[in-house]
């Protein structure tokens, strides 16, 4: 083979897609066919990355939000020399491959974030996007640009269609992201065909009314076109950018290009053998010929690259050693060495001062503690700010071009929230919370599935958790969310029921590295609740004995949050009566449940029938702890629109309800 | 008083909303205060509508989707002649009144849908004007425009902000919905102030960009500005019309209009003062003079109306009296007669026929069954028709203006298509379906939840239901989801296990009129159960013994949809050792759970704690039923990518594993 012409680098692209969807007998021919050419002219001609080390920081990202087509970052993956062998390609969708079904972060090196559920990876683009213009702000120096990087990202019809594009868009355009270029992969296809019937938008009309710069009308065919499209994207760097790319699906498939057909299976053993001879692949089944590899291969440049960065960043550490170790400290994801100790020590000292406030507001209290010692804690709210306590006294928008820009008006966008804050925890350098209603969760709710799915290192803050918010009404009221949120699979969630249990859910958010945190608060005032030392440390342990019996407990009440004071004082009424009742705070089941045997059973003896769990939300999920024989008090219809004092006991919640339900257990 | 002003008529929406904030300590002035100008133009010049009979099928419908500005509703509702006393309107946001938090439909005589969850009663409303052109489309008839009304809709920022608003307007443009018009109020201001630093979009581009017709720059203070707007979007019918109102926030209030102050919280006593003072308004607090009363008041306009409508339908039903009846059945939500024996045929015909066949398909036998039978059912996917399996052979799309359009291709739009199915539903005259995999109902959560929360006779379809779907991997692969379906009240779930469960579960779903069901379907084949005609009849209880041993059960297994036969078959190899076990299918726990004490009882005895429950889902939910001693073989974390053959015997869903877990049970 000759030198191969830039079709046929793409080309192998195309066939490896092909190839490995056909033995797979499952999956996405169409779209790695069709941005094959876009995907070669990145990655060969600007993508600044090294295949050795996917963890460069300064690496550029690389976004396929229109994850379906995986074969095509597989194909680049390995083409391009990351630890991705053809071996791997050909067990595509084959149980613990590295090349499952669409892009999994966790699975496969040089993937950056997990897409598929569609939308979501370009709102993590602009996550990471908004990372490097915050790093960047908060370490460079004049000529030490030692956060210097692109994030790409390619998305199709589907990613447009989904309300999320609207939210991530609008933020990204409000941020002026100049250094995010997303591809529209714009072949008018959709699963359900020509998207005529479907998808009437003009969007680059709508990306320019997000303050987008737009590249209309490329052949995302032409790699001379593309090359013009990304240079043109370059030479400004004031806006993000939208490069509309004309494609055909399944490009080069004789009976399937441009169709439907393509887009979700196998194109069959005879179009491949058709497609072979129409683009001129004359090589067998994953069969890549060196030249090819030879016009891919980007270890070298790539690690020419990094070795620049280094000797760049050494300088900069030369010149800046605080700055270059506290990048460093922050890349890696370790917490300041002291921030364990400081944040006991104002753990002691909440449970010493026995503050009585809205949980809410010792969340608030949490981040005003913990937040001076973490520069990485980056956070914000959909419009909720002062509900929410979520801004603190060292807040200052990313709006601007402060170095320590660290608060984010997401403005009513939950689930662009939710996914700009994992993008933003997948760049590295940061730890991001975001906020809403507890309720309102619903709306990004996909996107904290992403977080526990990524073990994105998030923490997720949802305030008014029960009908204690009162009047705002059923459509405010959480009832499912606080059982539907811990069925998360690798998902903590918290529910304190004082401000000291606030103060540690929050320290257990910012130490647990490898998965989301939902912490939950109150509207209304929570009463502090005493404890001895011991007593404060089993906190982290999700589950406790906040009061005992005298001798063996023929009772438990289980509570959580605001219905722990309530069980306290059905203890005390029960316990002057005689029977020995013990209190067990649960603020976060997920934590409870990962504790050795011994120590589950020493806060819930098997042996201990009588029990009765009481929290304002669906009471089915305590079953697994209450069992067929105890009781739950929960809630198990909509709320309504009354003040808090009057809606508890309407529901129930009320000191003589705990008593009745315990006595008639028998 | 001498004739009272526009501005008059204006106020006197001002200091209800002023005043009934202020009683209840607790709302939002601020919104009422800005939008009262524009309501009382539309509510006095343009709304065709009846105070009498908040239910006339020709009314037009109003949107406040804006919902926090409640006490806007509620003061139109009342000063136009609605059963909405002043003495509701004065406990405004207690326990049980007619004027909660924000609108609920259910509450209050006038509200066509429950609002505040932002941007989707906006999406309500364009499943309302959809629903209008439906019915026009298949029931008007030259000369006899029976069907004839607008959709009118208030949003504020929030609502824009919203991913949702981006689905729903592309949406209503592509559908060219001429007779909805959509009144922006343009404050600048959200919850956490000025909204320049969070909104920036040119939202006027962005809705020509989806295909409206926007007209800018409206003073929403000035009445002749706000009629020539009005004016322009009904002069043409062949688009959605967007009207911009700049606006002030809190508009009459010194010191708190135009500030984010004015938004959430009581004006305060001495706010109110200067604001009566200001506004020249010396009326006392809920004080309306009756020339005001005079100039709102519609119930005569109201009446003549409705008279001329029932003339007009009268001539029709003259002229076609089929077409009368059937519109008239359908707009009261009533069934064919003979729907349930029919339905029941073809029941009892498929447990006959016995097919074994993915659930799903199942689901689209049951459809084309059920469909020809129910010109009512409206269906659609979020592109993913052939996936959903939610297409029949009658199946015409709604972007056209064939009488017999009943399909919506949805595109990839899961929010807004749960959300514009509440709204055709609310409207009157359909049965809404909508489908997408199940994990994907995560971006439709909300909606869903809305759907139950005002009991909307709506059917969310939800295949693909399970790691049974394969090598897509877990992005695709529901876990928590059944579960998290399950716990929201009011919400029917069903996960048939086979071709006449399913045809079950869409009768159920059909017949429940006052709420939403979920039906759960599989990607992959399900074996036929045999059952005589009780237990056929039985599957409508939600639970029932599918298989029973001989004499009294010593254990009993609990499985749903692909994890019966799983059952079914580790019963019959513990039968072959003598164990005497019972298999219950449990196609919806919501239903069963609603069965009486007896039945419940018969199917699950109380004193048989041997359980064993399967569902390929997370395992606490079945707590409920299995209790701290049972069993539950369940999946508690992400799933994978691979055959769905691998997967399940890596999840330990084999029939070895359940007979294993039966023994140890003892």
């Amino acid at each position: 083979m000759t030198t191969p012409s830039r079709r046929d680098l793409a080309n192998a692209i195309r066939f490896l897609a092909i190839d490995a969807v056909q033995a797979a007998n499952s999956g996405h021919p169409g779209m790695p066919m069709g941005m094959a050419d876009i995907a070669e002219v990145l990655w060969n001609d600007y993508l600044s990355h090294n295949p050795n080390n996917p963890k460069w920081p300064n690496r550029d990202r690389f976004v396929l939000s229109n994850g379906h087509g995986s074969m095509l970052q597989y194909a680049l993956l390995h083409l391009s020399g990351y630890d991705l062998s053809i071996d791997e390609l050909k067990r595509f969708r084959q149980l613990d491959s590295k090349t499952p079904g669409h892009p999994e972060n966790f699975m496969t090196p040089g993937v950056e974030t997990t897409t598929g559920p569609l939308g979501q990876g370009f709102a993590n683009a602009v996550g990471m996007a908004l990372a490097e213009k915050l790093l960047a702000q908060r370490f460079n120096r004049d000529g030490h640009d030692v956060v210097d990087h692109r994030t790409w990202v390619f998305m199709g019809d589907g990613c447009l269609m989904e309300g999320i594009s609207h939210e991530a868009a609008s933020l990204a355009g409000t941020w002026g992201l100049g250094k995010l270029v997303a591809f529209w992969d714009d072949n008018k296809i959709s699963i359900d065909g020509n998207t005529d019937g479907w998808f009437t938008d003009d969007t680059p009309a709508r990306f320019e009314a997000y303050g987008w710069r737009v590249i209309r009308n490329v052949d995302g065919h032409d790699a001379v076109e593309i090359k013009t499209a990304i240079d043109t994207a370059l030479k400004h760097g004031d806006k993000p950018t939208l490069i509309c790319c004309r494609t055909t699906i399944g490009y080069g498939s004789p009976a399937k290009a441009g169709k439907e057909s393509s887009h979700g299976a196998p194109l069959g053993k005879d179009e491949i053998v058709a497609t072979r001879a129409a683009l001129n692949w004359p090589h067998a089944e994953f069969e890549i010929p060196e030249a090819i590899y030879d016009g891919w291969r980007s270890r070298a440049a790539g690690q020419t690259r990094e070795d620049e960065w280094n000797r760049a960043f050494a300088a900069y550490a030369t010149q800046f050693p605080a700055e270059a170790a506290e990048l460093s400290r922050r890349t890696a994801g370790e917490l300041p060495q002291d921030f364990r100790a400081q944040a006991d020590a104002y753990i002691a000292k909440l449970q010493a001062d026995g503050p009585t406030v809205a949980s809410r507001k010792a969340s608030q209290m949490a981040i005003e503690a913990f937040a001076p010692l973490l520069p990485e804690l980056v956070g914000g709210s959909a419009d909720l700010a002062h509900s929410n306590l979520t801004l603190w006294k060292g807040s200052k928008s990313v709006a601007s071009s402060d170095p320590n820009a660290n608060y984010i008006y997401y403005g009513v966008r939950e689930f662009a929230m939710t996914a700009i804050g994992n993008g933003l925890q997948l760049h590295g350098g940061f730890i991001p919370y975001d906020a809403t209603f507890l309720v309102f969760s619903d709306y990004a709710r996909n996107a904290v599935r992403m977080s526990a799915l990524m073990g994105a290192h998030a923490i997720h803050v949802y305030t008014h958790d029960s009908i204690g918010l009162g009047e705002d009404g059923p459509t405010h009221q959480p009832i499912e969310h606080l059982a539907s949120l811990r069925y998360i699979p690798d998902n903590d969630v918290w529910r304190p029921c004082d401000a000291v249990e606030s103060a540690v859910s929050w320290r257990a958010a910012i130490e647990r590295q490898d998965g989301p945190s939902c912490l939950i608060f109150s509207r209304q005032n929570l009463a502090h609740q005493p404890r001895n030392d011991e007593q404060v440390a089993q906190i982290a342990r999700g589950g406790y004995v906040l009061r005992d019996s005298d001798g063996a407990p023929e009772a438990i009440l289980i509570a959580t949050g605001s219905e722990v004071g309530l069980a306290t004082q059905a203890a005390e009424r029960l316990s002057a009566e005689g029977v020995k009742v013990r209190v067990v705070s649960m603020p976060s089941s997920d934590v409870f449940d990962r504790q050795p045997a011994d120590y589950r059973e020493s806060v819930l003896p098997n042996a201990v029938r009588k029990r009765v769990a009481v929290e304002a939300g669906v009471s089915d999920f305590w079953r697994k702890y209450v069992g067929l024989d105890g009781a739950v008090i929960g809630i198990d219809t909509f709320g309504a629109s009354a003040p808090a004092e009057a809606l508890f006991p309407h529901f129930g919640f009320t000191v003589e309800r705990v008593v009745e339900a315990v006595k008639r257990l028998g």
